[in-house]
C-alpha cells in the first residue's frame, strides 16, 4: 500500500468472475482511510477532542467545519491557527494530529463532549438533546430568498457526479456539492465518511467567511442521516438533497429547523419531505396536512 | 410521523417529476432513526457509556455486540442481563435507554473509552492503536476449514437482498448478513447504521453461544470500512464481503488479522484482496506479491 497521504491507495486485487478461469493480480486503488485527531488548543492547554476516520486532504477545513458544527467556534476569527501537530511519537500519524488554536480561552462546556463514547455515524448525543442543544445556541431557521425550480434541482445531482472525478477510481467516496440559489456549484468535498464531507465544506465556508449559508443548496452523494441535517442546519443551508433516503430523524429536524428536505434525487425527479415553500410546484395542501 | 418504535416511519412526501403538474402530498415510510444509550451496570455503579443513532429493534443484541466489540465483555455468561431503563425523564425515550448489567465489576479500563469524543462512522480509536488494541486482546487469526467456490460467493448477494424485505419500503437500511461455509443464511440483521447491522449480528451470536465465528462469512450492503471489518475481526469471521468498496484501511486490517476480503460482490464477480487461500481460485501469483 502506497501513497498513504493521497485520497487512493495503491492494493492489489484478483477480479474473480464466475465461470472464468486463472486471474493473475493486477493493481487497483481504494479509498484512503485514515485517522484524525482534532485537538483543541488555547493558551497552554491542549484537548484530545475527536478521532475521525477519514480521507486525507481538506484536514484543517475538516477540522475547523466540526467545530462549528459543535459550537466550539462561531466565525473564522475565533481561530488563532491551525496546524499539524508534528509532534507525534508515530511517523506514520505524522499527518493525522490536527491542532487549532483558538483565540479565547477553551470553552467551559467542554467537558459535556467528554461524556459520550460515541459509536454511530450521527452526532455524539441523542438526537433530541441535540436538537435543543441547537436551538439553544440560537441558530436561525434558514430563510432562502426564492423558489428554486424543479430543473435547478434536478440538475445538481449530474452536476455532482461529474465533479466527483475521484470516485471512479476507488468507488469509495462520498460527496457532498455547494451550490447557490441558481444551482452553480460553489464547492464540492470528499470523504470517506459523509460527515467528513460534510465538516470539510462547512469548514471551507468558514474559512471563507461565508457562513451562513443561507441561500445555499447542499446535495450529499448518499443518504440523508440526522447528523448530516443538523451539520447543515447549523451552517443555516436553506435546502438540503440527498440522491438517497432520509431518515425519520432527519426528517423531523429538517421540519424543526425550516429546512426543505429532498431525498431520492436521481434523473428528472425527487422526493420532497417538508418545506416545499422553497422549490417551485403547484401542489394542492401543504405536505405536513393529515392526509385524507 | 408514527410507528417510532417500529424500523420505519410514516412520513407525508410530494413526488415531484420535471415536466409533470401538481402533485398531491402521499403518505410514504422513512426508515427509523433514533439514539440508543448503552448503559453499563455493575454493583451500585452506572455508566452511560454509548449514544449511537440506531433503527430500533435488536436494541439488546446490539448494545451486547457492541460491548463486545470494544472487549467490555466475552461471552454470554458475563451478562446477568440486559433490560430497557424505564427510569427516564422523557417519555419518549423510553425504549432508547438499555441497561446491560455485568456479573463482573465494570472493567478498569473503561476511563480509556471516555477520552475521545467520536465524530465517525468508525471506531473510536485511531486506526493503528486500534489494531494494536485488538492484538492485545489476543483474538485469533480466523481459520475457516475449507476453500469457498465462487458460486457459493455470488450467491449471496442474492440471497441478502431477498432477505431484506424492509429495504424496499424505506430505501434506507443498511444490512449485514451472517453465512456459514456452505453459503447458507444464518443471520441478517438491518440498521440505519451498518456498524449497528454488524453489532446486531455479532450481539445475536453472542446470545446464542456461537463465537467465535470462525468458519463464517460475513456480508455488508454497503462499503467495507475500517470498523466493520475490525468488528468481525474480533468476532473470528473469516471471510468478509462487501457489496461496495472497501477502504485502504479495510484492506489492512483484514491482512493483519489473516481474514479473506471480498469487495464489488455484484451478480457474478467480485473483488479479492487478500486471504485468497479461502476462495477456489485458480491464481497464478498470490495477491501480495509485488506486482511485475
Amino acid at each position: 500500500m502506497e501513497n498513504r497521504s493521497s485520497s487512493k491507495t495503491a492494493a492489489n486485487v484478483i477480479r474473480v468472475r464466475r465461470g472464468e478461469g486463472s486471474n493473475r493480480p493486477r493493481r487497483d486503488y481504494v479509498v484512503t482511510e485514515e485517522p484524525l485527531e482534532i485537538r483543541l488548543v488555547s493558551g497552554g492547554e491542549t484537548r484530545q477532542l475527536a478521532v475521525t476516520m477519514r480521507t486525507p486532504g481538506a484536514d484543517f477545513e475538516l477540522a475547523a467545519g466540526f467545530l462549528f458544527g459543535e459550537g466550539l467556534m462561531r466565525s473564522r476569527q475565533d481561530i488563532e491557527s491551525i496546524s499539524y501537530c508534528v509532534d507525534v511519537e508515530d511517523e506514520e500519524q505524522l499527518y493525522n494530529v490536527v491542532n487549532v488554536k483558538l483565540r479565547s480561552a477553551l470553552p467551559s462546556d467542554l467537558r459535556s463532549l467528554d461524556r459520550h463514547f460515541v459509536v454511530s455515524s450521527a452526532c455524539g448525543v441523542c438526537g433530541k438533546t441535540s436538537i435543543e442543544a441547537i436551538e439553544r445556541r440560537g441558530i436561525a431557521k434558514p430563510v432562502g430568498d426564492h423558489p428554486v425550480s424543479i430543473e435547478i434541482i434536478t440538475n445538481l445531482s449530474d452536476q455532482l457526479r461529474q465533479a466527483q472525478r475521484l470516485f471512479d477510481v476507488t468507488g469509495g467516496l462520498h460527496a457532498v456539492g455547494l451550490f447557490d440559489s441558481q444551482g452553480q456549484m460553489l464547492a464540492m468535498r470528499e470523504d470517506v465518511g459523509r460527515h467528513n464531507a460534510m465538516d470539510k465544506l462547512v469548514g471551507w465556508a468558514l474559512m471563507q467567511d461565508k457562513l451562513p449559508l443561507t441561500n445555499c443548496i447542499a446535495l450529499v452523494s448518499g443518504r440523508a442521516s440526522f447528523e448530516l441535517v443538523q451539520k447543515a442546519a447549523v451552517a443555516g443551508i436553506a435546502i438540503f438533497c440527498a440522491i438517497s433516503a432520509p431518515s425519520s430523524l432527519a426528517v423531523r429536524m429538517a421540519r424543526r429547523f425550516g429546512m426543505t428536505l429532498i431525498g431520492f434525487l436521481r434523473d428528472d425527479q425527487f422526493n420532497l419531505y417538508c418545506g416545499e415553500e422553497r422549490v417551485q410546484i403547484d401542489t394542492p395542501s401543504p405536505i405536513n396536512e393529515p392526509l385524507k
